[in-house]
């Protein structure tokens, strides 16, 4: 094991060499670290910035095992990182951050609300669906409409369906292939808010501004940040957001999704142990971006400063859209973000782009 | 050749893998674009946040085929390319920029000087010193004090003396080995300053405030930016900018250093047909970096927004400087950028800090 602080020149492992990969990479290589990306897929966006990339399994003990000793310490853009390989890399002498516990957390939605409740960051009502006929008794007790969900894996509005009516939840249960769920009720919110915050090895937690969202489809779809929330708002997200992290005594940043209702009550939606798409805003936005703060976190840094100096308007760019490259380069307001993917599939993340608005 | 403009997904190579060229190639991902470095030293500064790196000489004939084949378009950090090298880049089919012309006359004192004044680019006096009667008969015109350099290489005070007494030509000539060379008058300046401009490929030109510099044992220390400088001295230096990039019908990002007077009068130092140290400020005070700016400019994307937002102090650390590290990292107004070199030899440029001092 190294010492921390590490000093530049360590070397940084990445689990996963999408769009989040390489942002890590790049801001880890600003700060003088060397990047290695593990990703099945050859020539990853994020190997093709980085140091080097082993082209395996996320769960291939070998390509662990190496990953681990090329490493000081080892993080990951994606929270279905299987525990055992959280185990092999720390086996191999790898610090990894964040920890198992988060991941297990984030891992089974409900653990994730339990844990939620449980540090007092409210969610929606919800029940445990194992059977059909556990469905229908979940329905009974939480009302309709409610969202079915599976408990692990989907994400973007994958692997989960509504029920209107009491007659679907066959057909739901069906829908999501008989695995298990988790019912949740419908929140009657106005707005989609998130907040990105970030823990260090002392405990010390830095907050973002809150970001206000909107998605098309599943996907977000554009972050406004700093979101207009009154200070009130603003001090309840910062208690939730260091309430999560105490309490899964986290290392690096995290992003938390927010229903806020009619009152201005703030309801966890779910939790990332990650970087999220959420806090892009923050690369034009503040002097230290989520990605170089997830980096001085894992890395034994203290964090940097989250104050926002711009009002940023964040745009996912999906599958053909990132051809408007052409047009915003033109836009003297507009920064662009592309991930060097090649093939531009239908509701592929392929870019974003951050409008600065003007001074926070 | 490719069509212009070159769409994300293209491949830009780069001549050099320092810390110029790992930030050029650093700003070329973030627009989607992949980066193959040409340097001897393997795992180069740049090498490790690229694509890939061919290890090879500048002049190695069957590197640069390679490279001009895997690439549509190159470019280089520093000044000093062969001729041949460009040619044969060229051969191969990648586009190179900036073109030949502005490597020439980088290339030598006199012809730059000579380039300049017949733009209208002041400089100081100067005149061709072949031998030493020559040296005599300059200092006899141009008098002294009064600085003799080599007319090609030699950098950050490299290559040059100062002669203050006319008994001290001899001695002077012997010291840059009696090579072709250049006297020039020194200048009573009250201030460095220095511009940063950019033209793209249809002959647009944006320059950025100007910024202030002081150096210590002839290297950077510190830029100011952007620096008080009356309307009329700004407009000055964009003039002068614009004539030189138009002079050379150049493409892509060029540095100027300006000599101050006290009257006001701007005298041209030197320029530098590449990204510049003293534009390592706008990575941190404009939406659009001069490492964007040059890859924006070389693929045939239009210029991007020289605005500064943000005041910005950009101090380099050399050597063991780069210790600081441990200190600035807790230092909420800094952003680090490190180099990823490994041995901190003495005077080596380690890293920058940009100290953001407020808004601009």
């Amino acid at each position: 094991m190294s010492d921390l602080p590490l000093p530049p020149g360590s070397t940084l492992g990445v689990l996963g060499g999408g769009q989040l990969g390489r942002m890590i990479s790049q801001a880890a290589s600003r700060l003088g670290f060397d990047v290695v990306i593990l990703d099945p897929e050859a020539d990853s966006p994020a190997g093709r910035v980085s140091a080097a990339q082993i082209v395996a399994g996320y769960d291939d003990p070998d390509a662990l095992t190496r990953l681990g000793r090329l490493c000081d310490v080892v993080t990951f853009e994606f929270e279905n990182v299987p525990a055992a390989s959280i185990e092999r890399l720390a086996e191999a002498g790898a610090l990894v951050a964040p920890g198992p516990t988060a991941l297990r957390v984030a891992q089974d939605r409900v653990d994730e609300k339990t844990f939620l409740n449980a540090v007092g960051a409210t969610t929606v009502d919800f029940a445990v669906v194992d059977t059909l006929s556990d469905l229908d008794e979940a329905v009974a007790v939480i009302g309709l409409p409610a969202l079915l969900k599976t408990r692990r894996e989907g994400y973007d509005g994958k692997g989960q369906v509504w029920i209107r009516d009491a007659a679907e939840t066959a057909a739901a249960f069906e829908a999501i292939s008989g695995r298990p769920a988790i019912l949740e009720a419908a929140a009657a919110f106005t707005r989609e808010l998130s907040v990105i915050a970030a823990r260090d090895r002392d405990g010390a937690v830095a907050v973002y501004p809150l970001g206000e969202n909107r998605h098309a489809n599943g996907v977000l779809k554009i972050t406004l940040a700093p979101a207009e929330v009154s200070a009130a708002g603003q001090a309840r997200a910062h208690e939730i957001a260091e309430a999560i992290l105490d309490g899964l005594d986290y290392v690096g940043v995290l992003g938390v999704e927010l229903f806020e209702l009619a009152d201005g009550t703030l309801l966890v939606n779910e939790i990332a142990p990650r970087v999220h798409n959420t806090g892009h805003w923050t690369q034009d936005g503040c002097v230290c971006d989520q990605f170089e703060q997830h980096v001085r976190a894992v890395v034994g840094w203290p964090l940097g400063p989250t104050a926002a100096h711009a009002r940023v308007e964040m745009t996912n760019l999906l599958g053909d859209e990132v051809e408007a490259w052409r047009d915003l380069a033109s836009d003297p307001a507009v920064r662009l973000h592309l991930y060097g993917k090649a093939e531009a599939r239908p509701g592929r993340k392929m870019a974003h782009v951050n409008r600065v608005l003007g001074s926070a």
